[in-house]
């Protein structure tokens, strides 16, 4: 369904090839005339015409969709949220879960001592970064598949599931072999033969929104996912890029309410990444927790002062702690629950 | 305090011109000569060199400022919270200040019935447009004069204070006569002749944040009102413009916390504008406070359908009222007050 | 003109309550249903519906204007370029029209000096900032009146018409008494009240856009000075705000096209602000009359370094007569002409 | 060479600790103390600290480096522009190379009946996608080896050399079979896998900004193919987002002359996606030109209706070659050359 604006001066020609043009393509057609404009209501079962073909017609001046573009991730698809299990835990339902760790695994007994301190703090799900995406090829790149064998035992030390980014199709068999949950990352969001990739794997997906993506682009990459009928996929809201300085992104809390409305999917809150600056993220946690976020994701490390990467943006393991008692008074007053 | 970084190809010669123009101004100069580049630091106590002078000297790479550019609305000049009174409330301190109303003053009997709805639902504030800031000249532009007597009635029935907005120096004494509290749109954030006016008038003012300026520009204007000895400002975060569309502006919940920290001025939060639907004001403004905003301003309106302006975003009376309850939880859980 | 598409789940009630309710507002109905969704149009001689006062039933997922909301301003309502005389020559029509000269008039000396300069490289118009507005109160905020008497006095010893900034709507009676054409800045672009107060004063205006507005905003600021009768008004392209750090504005050439395209108004580019540095403002410049602007609007000083306002993105008078030569050979390659 | 920022309420302690640090970490450290804050520079053979660490540390305010983060792309490192061949025509010295086709090839007439148009219309290079990144997995995704393999056909009929976009770094040595030339898409940007694979691979590379990126993210893209030892490197200009509506993208022309002036590597420009529109192609793609690009790279379609991609933004043969006589015009207005 598609509805299509002719320009004021559209001549008659103009008018009737749009017309036939659309009636080829297997559509009915609805006319409505205005005093200056006609428009062309496009309602049909035949092949669905692509607005830009339309656009590039004589005497048409613009073109809306009238569905929106994703399905599987839709509401109107599927009604109720969806929710699966986590280890212990239930993401998409009445638990808040919570992941934490560093932003990079380091070293044995860095991932090893913070995988302890998250537990003992609370938390449910241990996040590290095996491969990091940098901007600069001089930067530190991550241990590769050293830090995936450190995940691995930090797991089997802790019990806690293990979250960590892929990014290349190649890798994600090798990811699968240690990781619990595959995390695509930002700049990642649009990469879609990862999509494809993570998808066929048919491990649960955290998809971080695109640090400039519109939430109607960020629920099309998850519907490349869940067209390999991989269901278990959580939306991250990461933050996004704006003017703003003070903040190294700007956190839409916005998009947590939207995409749980337009969409079945649990929602997490990345308030690490969405403020970059540690003494923000306690009111960035509590506040996605009151608008209605399913979980959140959190850096944890020993001592940001030499962290490889994030380090501004970390909490030590004591205010990590108090921040997940503050969460649970807020969970308690939206009628969730925090274990 | 300035520092300023020289290109690695600039010559003695066009380093020895900056650093004579900078003596000449009265700034002590120190030097760090590294590897490929030199940088200058200007300390000093001379009349503050102007950074696109300095900038367009030949071999100058770019200009960094040290010091804050604001100075009254920082906590640098003063540490503790500013609070005062508004009305029977109290905004700034513990207490969490409730404004409410429709987007415009629309008759006698809409603001004289909505002004009863909120009190009863618990409002504190009294907000109405009277002047109408609207991006068509063929647009309902307010009701102006007649408006402002209407809420002074309405202040009257309720005993609630009334906020509404001034738009242009030369209205300031008029709305002076019936207001409590002058508003400065998003669009007048940066109308320097109105913020000299409100901050003559010496009436609380509350500050739009301009929609896409940054944290810094919007202390700046609070500058300019602040620099005239009006200390009663508060921060009013209305949402900025992203590419986001599902929303009609996207909350920066983080410019709550950032602007709590910077400077000692309330900030208040606009749950209607930041999101611009109803359904996601409830989640917005929830999340405001969990963030820790000092107050909230939210449209209502008796019958959103026939609303002249803001329909999409206003609450009916009873979902503001249920608004309130679910509040005042939140305002619990993060230890403030909302009365 | 206006499409109102429902939700997937609209009832048949709320259908109805849409369609009675646009019925009401005197506007004719066409339904068009799909598989999924209702879209109703509305054609219609009756008093225009709000658009949000729609989104604001229930039922309505979203509502498509489809009729452009300027009308003065667009090439449906006149056709064929406006162009009208500013001093000996045209804006508008075959001509490519120079005004520069200093941000600010800083002396009596300053400007005297600058504008002979400037007529000698072969400037038409003579630009100078009396009023100025700035980001801090602490900052130079021009000489006032004082300034128009200088510039007056450049305007008698050169020839050069007369353009300057007007900031509020009191000062523009005075400004008119000076100066040849007012320019509006871009922080005041939707200041409502300044645009009616100029359209009144019949004086040409140049029309800065907003440094975060759309094309259509700034066509409807237009619309407010038009509406006063006033046509002879320049829409200037000044550089909009984007996430880029390496210049001061980035300049959307896209948007001289797109003016020339929907508006019959004169087209000026200002590629001093829109680079921010004066090595970038020659290419900016040249790619302006490559695209099809009609004016530019260059700053110009003696001394940058020195200059109390815009230093580094000003041009010497050796530098910006290159300049115009360099812009007499695009000219003539796109067929226009620069006298 | 880095500068820290102290807070004005830093303890000695807190600045003693910062100092100790940076000199573990074997810089020298230079003081400058002002009124309010201490700043403390970082002068250093060392390893370089990084940012985030010390801005974890109390007491810090803010982190600037001084130095470019890229090397090898910089005209520091490589003061002379890079050119180099590429089939008959040189890029990055005084011609300008014109690179045309369709968005993607669509069958294997098409491809070589557009390839005809192209080299009779004046271009240099042919483009057609064989491998295409779709916003939505419903949509056409190239026809893939297939499509490789029309092109090299073409490039047999025409001698036109081949540019094709590669997404994954699987698929490098596939497309390296049949092209000539890498394209890299805005999207894959900052798809690190893919920057290495292609910088591997030593063949010429174009690399489209990513469409919210900054010129400094965009260098240190390059700076990854560069650190392979691949210098032939083309940076593409192909607009960026903006909250512009009428246009797809916003161009960012500023880009060309700022990305010319920080680099040795030649630039070309994309006026198709730059503006998303048919009529304003040829604007931009003059502005281009006239603001220093070494090339362009344009859509041309033979049936813009029916294409399967981007048919609003593609220009018909006899439109194409109109506009490469328009270019020509200014091509020798600003002393280069179109052949």
């Amino acid at each position: 369904m598609m509805i299509i604006i002719m320009q004021p001066q559209a001549t008659m020609a103009e008018k009737s090839a749009v017309i036939a043009w659309a009636e080829d393509a297997g559509q009915q057609v609805h006319l409505s005339e205005g005093n200056e404009r006609m428009v062309i209501g496009l309602v049909g079962s035949g092949r669905l015409p692509i607005p830009e073909q339309i656009e590039s017609m004589p005497g048409v001046e613009r073109v809306v969709p009238v569905t929106r573009p994703y399905k599987l991730a839709s509401r109107d698809f599927k009604p109720n949220n969806t929710h699966f299990p986590l280890g212990e835990h239930v993401v998409g339902d009445k638990e808040i879960v919570i992941m934490a760790g560093p932003c990079s695994v380091e070293s044995r007994s860095q991932i090893l001592e913070t995988a302890h301190a998250c537990r003992e703090a609370g938390a449910h799900i241990l996040r590290g970064g095996a491969f990091k995406p940098r901007s600069s090829p001089y930067s530190f790149q991550g241990l590769g598949e050293e830090a995936l064998q450190y995940l691995a035992e930090a797991r089997e030390q802790t019990g806690l599931p293990i979250i960590t980014e892929v990014m290349e199709p190649a890798l994600v068999p090798l990811v699968c072999e240690y990781a619990d949950i595959l995390q695509i990352g930002t700049r990642n969001m649009q990469n879609y033969a990862l999509l494809h990739a993570v998808g066929k794997s048919q491990f649960p997906v955290l998809l971080k929104r695109g640090m400039s993506s519109t939430i109607e682009e960020w629920l099309m990459c998850a519907e490349y996912i869940l067209s390999h009928g991989n269901t278990r996929v959580m939306l991250c809201e990461r933050g996004i890029r704006t003017f703003e300085q003070y903040t190294r992104n700007t956190f839409d809390i916005n998009a947590v309410a939207v995409a749980k409305h337009l969409s079945h999917l649990p929602v997490i809150a990345d308030p690490s990444h969405a403020t970059g600056k540690w003494e923000y993220v306690a009111p960035a946690a509590k506040a996605s927790i009151a608008a209605g976020a399913d979980g959140l994701i959190i850096e944890v490390h020993m001592q940001p002062e030499t962290a490889l990467s994030d380090g501004a943006q970390s909490l030590k393991p004591e205010k990590f702690a108090r921040l997940i008692k503050e969460m649970k008074a807020i969970a308690e007053a939206v009628d969730r629950e925090l274990k």
